[in-house]
């Protein structure tokens, strides 16, 4: 048997030779696709496991910023990056992004062309952009086919990402409405975050019953500790697992705030592996939601963490490509870029230094958190940046002159403008939200999060070389990294509705 | 004949399409590239064409925004992108392009290691980054195999990318000694800007001699007008061709404020396949350096009319390619991002307005000019913004709300913030550039260009929806396409030293 596969090898091998050889004589295109058109079409046998992970506003910005932090980590006399893994899948694309209403899109619209290959509008989930017809996921075909389907988050699982794998709605907001069809879906795996509106507070549905009720009356084991979670395996049936800490609006922690032997996304990513588990196969699409949140914030050190978080979950699924090479293909992709992030800053020109970002030790939510505690303690009139420096140098590493480490770390040391910006900002940070009349300027300075947080964030990015322009998200496009069968597809430049072709393709769906 | 060469394409195809059908059972890797390590090594016949383009500044930010630009211009009712042709290039990679003082690099250091293969410092023309020895650009070995040169450039010709394929020197700045190596070098076809300090005014060597002169000296045809440049043809022997008309610091002007008739970019790339068409072949770098420029300066609208151009200038070569797609390669990066241009601005959120940028009718260094002229006539203490609000509006298409056109075009209204910034941005215009004492703030505001002029391209920018973050570069990688002979070594995540190891392959260079 074993000779036999390698005489295959052999043969192919030859063939390989000889098309490289030949390809002096060869005419255009021949290589991977056709000049101005890609190849969305795939004539191998589809494979067994097949990962599609999304970074959340992720693009070429996060991951460099990540892959030159951990460079940076290793303090060599000269620049280096450490490259995330998933960088070196052999194929690499670039996809489009923008959607049927804007250059910018969002994550609903974005995942509706990946899942379903349809552009549609702002906010809509697999639905076209008249909100008339619904379409299906890639995930209901290959369900019928026989594959085992998981869908995983670090934020909501009924947020828009992960529930383009699963819903049809006119709006992502319709959170109740979306859970609902998941309770109701025959899907095999739905983990990581929690859910909104689970009850359905918000739904225009009366009477509605808890979804994690109906999800358990329709067959799913919903489970929720550590335990519980980690004795899943492939006998467990329908799962419905969340973390079981949920940090802000039933996400998983940021990467850095969580606690060692606390759940991670990999964690979920290797549970579900072994859940889904079975002799046909199963799709898995991971969702690193939380990149995208970090960088809506402008939180540099945030999006970091959870873009090397996400490597490692990749990781867990290179494994299983890495057994099965030849019945495994994992797909990479973002599904648009968040914030505008750039490894440049005009006060900083050609300088960056990434080691002042290893200073923070929280995510800006936790920052929040710490605020909102000493603001219950605090008059807004009695308020002094002063009071809180302690607390800020612990977060975010800055200090004023007058700190006894200034001298020690005088690259940390607040300028007196960057003070007065946070004298400003704590002023509107103890003003309740209503009360606060941002004008234009200010609503660029602090766009709707908490102003002396989003300033701190802003001022440590800045004094590290790095800077954001948007609260928003941008028309950047993605990167597309894939390896493994079928993955000579996913090379060259198209769009995102291109990314769903070139996956049913491989897959023998017409 | 025919018949024959049918023959060969269907044993290739055969081959091919064996090879796909069998990658089911073929090992990790075997398409295109080792895992973690990309694939620098070419086992075909080297190609007689090669054409290295270099945006300079250019990476994903300014291709996408030229795309939508032209896909605005269409105004379609939903959003959509009118692909550059080279972006469609069957091979897709993405380089790194840190160098080896910062992960924000310089034109000489990245240029150096496209050229050469190592990486070295911030300004440095081919030496390592001692500045003891020197390396040799591929296309001196290119020259030594036989192959003719050519190296174009928009910018001056003795400027930093041009420069690293046929100078070594210890700074960037050494444009004299830069222009003596172009001068006795025997490269064939030197085009496009002019040269910087040809007379040696601010060179160490004493009684320099005009570069020119000595050009000449050495059996160049120097050229410059445009009758003469046309005429130039693969008899004309050594050629050295400026453009006529030189804008800025011996640059060819921005493609937005190139005249009807005027040489462009696109002609210099023609007329050098012509210069250098040979039975051996030829190897032509092209630069957009007025890309980076624009960037640099923040001006959003003449960065995309130049990757425009730069687009066409590749489609010229990509004629020779349909005519020899046996014989040519056609490789197209970036050198490094420039100015962290992002298609999202704060103020503007999800939306996007590309066709404000139409009503900018010339590039910020025209606008430059016209201000310059109102100072010669204008006391700074006379100056008001509404004497040079027609001159504003006939450039930007920015107008106060009491213009005529204000309730026709309320889009391009300024508002009372845009205003003051303006009228701030004026008073310190219409001082001397050494009485400007700019306080940090405002060093971030205007960098080091005129600010009336660089605030106005923020305007305008912010009100299409683009911000810049930086007058220098930025550390975002850079696409690089390519297609024909050996493209498939372009795939993938990669170094910039990768690129020149690539080409080297290619070319059977050790």
């Amino acid at each position: 048997m074993k000779n036999k596969k390698r005489s295959i090898f052999s043969v192919v091998a030859i063939l390989l030779v000889l098309s490289v050889v030949l390809s002096g004589f060869l005419p255009t295109d021949i290589f991977s696709q056709s000049f101005a058109e890609t190849n969305n079409t795939f004539n191998g046998e589809a494979p067994k496991y097949i990962f599609l992970f999304i970074g959340d506003g992720m693009s070429f910005p996060q991951i460099s910023a990540a892959e030159m932090y951990l460079g940076a980590q290793k303090h060599t006399a000269t620049p280096e990056i450490k490259a995330l893994d998933f960088t070196n899948f052999p194929a690499t694309g670039v996809a489009a992004t923008y959607d049927s209403d804007s250059f910018i899109p969002d994550s609903a619209s974005t995942g509706t062309s990946i899942a379903s290959g349809i552009k549609t509008g702002n906010g809509i989930i697999n639905m076209d952009p008249q909100k008339k017809a619904n379409v299906d996921p890639i995930t209901r075909d290959l369900k019928d086919m026989g594959y085992k389907i998981g869908v995983v988050s670090n934020v909501p699982i009924n947020h828009a990402t992960p529930a383009v794998f699963y819903a049809n709605q006119e709006s992502r907001n319709n959170y109740y409405e979306i859970a609902l069809q998941l309770a109701e879906s025959d899907f095999d795996y739905f983990a990581g975050g929690g859910i909104n509106d689970a009850e359905g507070k918000n739904s225009k549905i009366t009477n509605s019953e808890n979804v994690i009720d109906i999800a358990k009356k329709n067959g799913f084991k919903v489970v929720s500790t550590k335990e519980e979670i980690l004795a899943l395996n492939n006998t467990s049936g329908k799962v419905l697992a969340t973390s079981p800490r949920l940090q802000d609006s039933n996400a998983m922690p940021y990467e850095m705030d969580r606690k060692a032997g606390e759940l991670s996304l990999s964690d979920f990513v290797r549970k579900g592996i072994d859940v889904l588990d079975n002799p046909k196969g199963y799709f898995m699409m991971v969702e690193s939601g939380k990149i995208d949140w970090a960088n809506h914030a402008n939180d540099a050190a945030a999006s970091i963490h959870d873009t090397i978080e996400f490597n490692n979950a990749i990781m867990e699924a290179y494994k299983v490509y890495e057994k099965y090479p030849n019945d495994t293909l994992i797909i990479v992709t973002g599904d648009h870029e968040c914030g505008g992030l750039t490894i440049g800053f005009a006060g900083t020109a050609y300088d960056t230094f990434f080691n002042k970002l290893e200073k923070q030790t929280m995510s800006y939510v936790e920052f929040d958190n710490i605020l909102s505690e000493y603001k219950k303690v605090t008059a807004p009139e009695k308020e002094t940046l002063e009071d809180i420096l302690p607390k800020i140098k612990s977060a975010f590493g800055l200090m004023t002159a007058t700190d006894e480490d200034a001298k020690k770390m005088p690259e940390l040391v607040l300028t007196a403008a960057e003070e007065a910006r946070l004298r400003d900002a704590l002023k509107r940070s103890m003003q309740k939200k209503e009360d606060r009349d941002f004008s234009d300027q200010e609503k660029i300075l602090y766009g709707t999060y908490e102003p002396l947080s989003v300033t701190l964030t802003h001022i440590l990015n800045n004094k590290a070389g790095l800077a954001f322009t948007t609260y928003s998200h941008t028309g950047l496009p993605v990167p597309v990294y894939a390896v493994g069968v079928g993955q000579e597809l996913f090379i060259g430049s198209y769009d995102n509705t291109d990314i769903y072709k070139k996956m049913a393709s491989i897959m023998n769906i017409q």
